[in-house]
């Protein structure tokens, strides 16, 4: 056999092989970046609990902020709405004010004209003209600064507005994105998959978890002292999964540090609607930069993110949300539309959900007297589970918790005997996780450990919903209790 | 002023500006993979359209394969179980057996009791397992071959499944997919998104647009000799937007090479439901490859893609879809699980019409008599439409144009004069984009160039649908009859 003597300059480049063990959707051969992503709200415990349903056993998913899976009902007339728009032929039948309440059939008659008729026709990228129209005047409304349609893209659910905005600005692993530690994994994720880095700036638990500026500055110093280029900076307001509400003067400090450092602002705004409190109504991101007028009204760039699945709809099922820009570049503003074009467009139920969600009928009228003595029924609940919850958890052995002023979740530190960390070590978890999976297995309640948010080294946390409905919250009190006198029983120093 | 003077060694790295012009989101400061992505469907063609409809012109959108925004009625079966489903309390009203079938009511029931009762609560992320057994059920019928459940996701639409094979496969600017030319540009943009590259193997238009092996193995070994590692083959069957159905000679000779190079197959079968002859029925590749047998069966990594947007459902707007993964990597699988998780879950309404899709109801009893009637019509109506428009374009002066055996587009062949070509020139455009927007210009017909899929170099095409309703589509054909006499009086050499 002649052996071909190549010289390096003829030979072909090298090519990679495409497989290992014969496969190649090896993880070893996959996009390490994706392979690197961790996503814990549906992570070890979620897999965990699985299992134990498959078994028979009972399990609450507090996991998620999921809030019909918990018993919440979706609002009546919202549904009404949406069942004429998906079987428009209802609209012409003799019967159909036997079954609809007249304003149902006119709103959803108004919104089908909207879509030309079509709700399985592909919309335009950003959802439909009137239903950003809708959103505008809602955002007009609740700030007192007028919004601008052409700022405004439907999504499904507010994630994909998120992915946007963070595909759009992380370029390689030199560039960073400031978020709040503790921060709802879909950041870390996203980040992670584009191959960005995560610059945590982490909340102040001592201060209700505020965000404390100079800690800002200095994890902002750090990045750049790495040779970051530190692009946007991300918060959550409502805050996921710490609960706390930011006040006006909190995020007047974050806008001009945005303006002064040149940083685009990703406001998480997805919890406005759950407010818990009365001392610190929410304020939006928005209005603060509009009342501080210039130069932060014209200059800082800012994305609003909003969602069906949260507030008094819960509608986490029907995938609908928007993304206000503001003070973009024309020309990214274009390539965004293009990215949104890609995914052709979002779902036309979610669409007709946002529109629903930011403009509900009006109190007077039966259908609306309806509407909103469900509405308020179910904010008052959840306002009342706020205070179990934290309460709650006040009362426990050896854990602090903050007062959930809005969102869906407590976020309690857990002061953790030093055995029950070496247990945990032994068991090779972290503590938290080892924590949960340990009340995961005793009462079937499924949480998610601090470490899948991220926390102070050394400080341990879990993250629950309160979203049990109220005649089982107290049934939720007390296998927590239970469980946890037996595991400091067991554990105690 | 004293000037400290840094060693190297000392100085932190370098940190990018932020801004362009002041702007974050200044196109030249973002990831530049997504500004280089090109999206021709809603392109320039698509743009001009839209100023021309506010301008109050008549536009007739045949750019993208959208059913019902050109007439299609959805199947009113379908959207009666989807109205129950999402208002669930009509279920319990005196007056429901007055206004839904019987059968659409016990349907509804089931699929409800599939989600738990709850069609506003996040799903797992591969959508609820009634509905993947559901699919599983379908796909083991068609093929004669048993499919698992486990194997099955589902997806906001088709497009959503292709994205998470591709992020999965693409790891860096070395890697490859081989792509179909002219294809779907979901491909090209979403590979350009992701930094990979799009190797191109030409389909062979001389032979109705089937995929040449020689050219195939030619392309692989272009790519290989300029160092890429190639992952996988992607494809599509019936062709968008070549329209051909590939025969199962013609697949196995796919899966035998995929199985030879060591490469995933990516299989689009979107518009599987979508055939308009009788010679060539459509075949899953997933067929072709169980029925070839040992080493392929069992060994051949296949994704399938589908959707209930395409087919006789054209159900574009509530974004379903599902992929099935074959042979994969358990530890692959579970990555693309998790990468699914952090999209929380399909929207439930798109879940259900894929249930809907594979599950149909039965043609004895009312409801599945009128569902059928429906169905058969519509798909008779396409059969006729395919050769009208086919038919029509072979009529034209230079131009040639292959029988849509099967999806929803005639691609025909612009034989264009060389003085249109030079007029082309001297407007700065591509010749097919030129007579697309001088198409669009004359008659409000909304068409995409060849540009925008792909072609062999010096050829030129244009893409539009058949989707035209039968009651316009003789007026659809005078005008572009006409249009097409004029440019050639023009321009004829």
């Amino acid at each position: 056999m002649v052996r071909e003597v190549v010289t390096e300059a003829q030979a072909p480049p090298a090519t990679r092989p495409n497989m290992k063990d014969g496969k190649v959707t090896h993880p070893d051969m996959m996009n390490a970046n994706l392979v690197k992503a961790e996503y814990a709200v549906r992570g070890e415990l979620y897999n965990r609990a699985q299992d134990l349903a498959k078994e028979g056993k009972e399990v609450i998913y507090t996991n998620v902020g999921n809030p019909q899976n918990l018993g919440q009902q979706p609002l009546t007339f919202n549904r009404e709405v949406l069942a004429l728009l998906l079987a428009p032929q209802l609209l012409e039948h003799s019967q159909v004010a036997n079954m609809f309440p007249a304003e149902a059939i006119a709103r959803a008659k108004k919104l089908l004209a909207g879509f030309g008729g079509r709700m399985g026709a592909y919309t335009d990228a950003r959802g439909i003209q009137p239903i950003r129209e809708e959103v505008a005047a809602f955002i007009t409304a609740r700030d007192g600064h007028a919004a601008d349609p052409e700022n405004i893209f439907l999504t499904d659910g507010a994630s994909v507005g998120v992915k946007f905005a963070l595909q759009a600005l992380i370029r390689d692993a030199s560039d960073g994105i400031l978020c709040p530690i503790p921060q709802y994994p879909l950041y870390s994720a996203t980040i992670t998959m584009l191959g960005g880095q995560l610059v945590p700036y982490y909340l102040d638990e001592a201060a209700d978890w505020d965000i404390n500026l100079e800690s800002l500055r200095a994890a902002l110093a750090d990045a750049r002292a790495r040779g970051l280029t530190v692009r946007a900076m991300a918060f959550i307001n409502p805050g996921n999964p710490t609960g706390q509400v930011l006040d006006a003067a909190n995020l007047a400090d974050i806008v001009k540090f945005a303006h002064e450092e040149g940083l685009m602002l990703l406001a998480d705004e997805v919890y406005q609607a759950n407010i818990y409190q009365d001392d610190k109504p929410f304020v939006s991101a928005r209005k603060v930069m509009y009342d501080l007028g210039e130069p932060y009204a014209s200059s800082v760039e800012l994305a609003s993110f909003h969602t069906v699945s949260k507030g008094i709809l819960g509608e986490c099922g029907l995938r609908g949300g928007y993304v206000e820009w503001l003070n973009l570049h024309p020309g990214g503003l274009a390539e965004l539309y293009k990215t949104a074009s890609i995914n052709l467009c979002p779902n036309t139920v979610g669409q007709a959900t946002v529109s629903l969600m930011v403009n509900p009928p009006p109190r007077d009228g039966a259908a609306g007297a309806a509407y909103w003595a469900q509405h308020d029924e179910s904010l008052a609940s959840l306002r009342r589970r706020a205070h179990v919850m934290t309460d709650a958890f006040n009362g426990l052995e050896g854990v602090t918790c903050n007062f959930t002023e809005g969102a869906m979740y407590s976020f309690p530190r857990l002061h953790l005997p030093a055995r029950a960390v070496e247990a945990a070590k032994a068991a090779g978890k972290a503590p938290d996780t080892f924590y949960c999976l340990e009340l995961l297995q005793a009462t079937g309640i499924v949480t998610v450990p601090g470490t899948g948010f991220g926390q102070v080294p050394g400080t341990f946390h879990l993250r629950t919903t309160i979203l049990p409905q109220e005649d089982v919250i107290s049934h939720f009190v007390d296998k927590l209790r239970a469980f946890h006198e037996e595991f400091m029983a067991k554990y105690r120093d």
